[in-house]
């Protein structure tokens, strides 16, 4: 399988994701070839310094890059020859079979909306980001690719969730919730309350309301959001879990006695730290667009844009795109023949 | 000083809200007087499980209660005679300083709008939430008052968050930062770009858009946003303080040697536990309405209620009100002369 990484997006540049990319290539065989898209020679000499001489490895020199001051939508129609631009016409014209891009979100989603278009049956896109519970996975959607979400994208990323759940997590009937302030019906904004009516008449398991203080205890296996509520959630759990793991380890060297536990019971905290670094998540794709893109964290490290590489991979294998025109097609079928005024356009 | 208690509201009723109340009494000689609002014989009752005879609590009775599936505003106006309209009412006629529910957020909120009025310059009130950081705290406003709110209000909880950051936690000079999807100024929904502009224009140490994920680093100690997102970052980030423990929990029982080293090191997980535990904080102020209301958790413990009324008991100390309107009449005198467009009404 062939993957365009957009070698200069993101907070840290080319260095950090060229790494990771020598990374990938030296762990997974799988990738056939492996398109750098950016700037040449800075990609030439990254590749240098880790003495990757790889024959996948195909540079696609691009002169512009998006920066995090830019406009998503403006950005990609003015800046032609931007690296996620390129990247992404490597996809449309069947070059590879996937895009990785850890820069500006909104540049990467507009690129793959305008470029590869959203599937039939979907308008916008949205960022399924997988998030842990104790036992299980429950993913999240939009984590940030659509921020203001009218109540048909929140219904069509709950229909997108439900594919993604069933097919790549592996739940045979997905539970779905939605985000709001409250479990009764009546809670919400008038935008959840209108979600809420338009999910209830899905044939999806959706099981209501949910609250941000049950995410993390199993109550669903769909998160159904707007793409700033999801960001939110998503870039606070992230920084909750940092800052305890800092807060404990201060705690722990406070003392000689604390230090001996936290020795002993090291292989504990590596196993939590792991489940909540998103490290090793790696990437989330983009559903919703016609083609694979997968949006990885701006602050990736190498190890971060090894692992959105094998998500990558991942999504190649899995296909997920054929279901969900198939299941957007039959809730259109069936709800839009009762409900005109709810089916989708 | 006087706290009414709505000891009917919260998702486990008054066997919980009464034996907080009983801790308070134990424990703050200063309660000089406890209003326990609801129903009468379901009160005593309690009262005399704890052999509770103390001369300080005074039984208001009330007929009704809201329940959370109830809308807020209609409650309020159907339910005349509802533990939490009743207790609102002894602030109202000064018989109490304060009123702490656990109820319907909602309910209180528009109880004590409708009862006891916004502030001069303020349209809504907003939820103060202090949440802490390694090293300070930083208080969030709105976590949950106001769902729908405009960009006005949003600049309103700037100024009031701080007035409270300054006057009750104590920082000279808050940095205020908005919550958005990036750090760049363009980056966000229209609403927060409208409030970006807002803030830069006003006197506030403004120090632009904040993510999620830099939250609990020590960026700034006044965090704005609406109260959707506000609860969503409150509740989001309980939960995965709760769920990281359990997960680490788990882990630690996985071994002997893991086991002999938590055993060890268990003074640094009840530090953690406790600076974590939205028990110890046990109540939020909500701030612009002419009165003083903390809003305690649905889910309160007796442990978190008891910490409530401590809480409210610190807020008839402080009176924070007089500065607040202050602080709006200042913005809205500097303000209004230069740009009558982004005055506030």
């Amino acid at each position: 399988m062939n993957i365009a990484l957009d070698a200069m997006g993101g907070d840290f540049g080319p260095s950090i994701l060229v790494a990771g990319a020598v990374m990938a290539l030296r762990e997974y065989g799988y990738i056939k070839k492996l398109y750098l898209v950016g700037d040449e020679p800075q990609i030439k000499r990254e590749l240098q310094k880790h003495k990757c001489s790889d024959s996948r490895v195909s540079i696609v020199h691009a002169t512009q890059v998006v920066d995090m001051s830019d406009r998503a939508w403006s950005a990609v129609r003015r800046k032609k020859d931007s690296s996620v631009s390129r990247a992404v016409d490597l996809v449309k014209h069947g070059d590879a079979n996937a895009i990785v891009s850890a820069g500006h979100t909104g540049a990467a989603v507009a690129a793959s909306m305008i470029k590869l278009r959203t599937l039939e049956g979907i308008d916008r896109p949205g960022i399924a980001a997988v998030l842990p519970t104790q036992s299980n996975v429950f993913v999240l959607v939009d984590a940030g690719a659509n921020i203001d979400a009218r109540p048909e994208h929140l219904l069509q990323y709950a229909i997108m969730g439900s594919v993604y759940s069933r097919h790549v997590l592996g739940y045979k009937n997905p539970r779905v919730g939605l985000i709001s302030l409250g479990e009764e019906d009546v809670k919400g904004t008038e935008k959840t309350k209108e979600v809420f009516k338009m999910l209830k008449k899905t044939s999806l398991n959706f099981r209501g309301n949910i609250e941000g203080r049950h995410l993390f205890e199993d109550p669903v296996e769909v998160v159904v959001c707007d793409g700033f509520v999801g960001n939110v959630i998503l870039k606070t759990s992230e920084s909750i879990a940092v800052a305890i793991f800092k807060w404990l380890k201060a705690e722990l060297m406070r003392s000689k006695r604390r230090k001996a536990g936290a020795f002993l019971a090291r292989g504990a905290f590596h196993a939590i730290k792991d489940k909540t670094n998103y490290e090793y998540y790696g990437g989330s794709p983009l559903l919703g667009v016609d083609g694979i893109c997968i949006i990885a964290h701006g602050a990736s490290s190498p190890l971060a844009i090894k692992n959105a590489l094998r998500v990558a991979a991942e999504a190649i294998e899995q296909q997920v795109n054929p279901h969900i025109v198939e299941e957007v097609r039959r809730y259109h079928e069936t709800t839009a023949s009762l409900e005109p005024a709810t089916a989708l356009k």
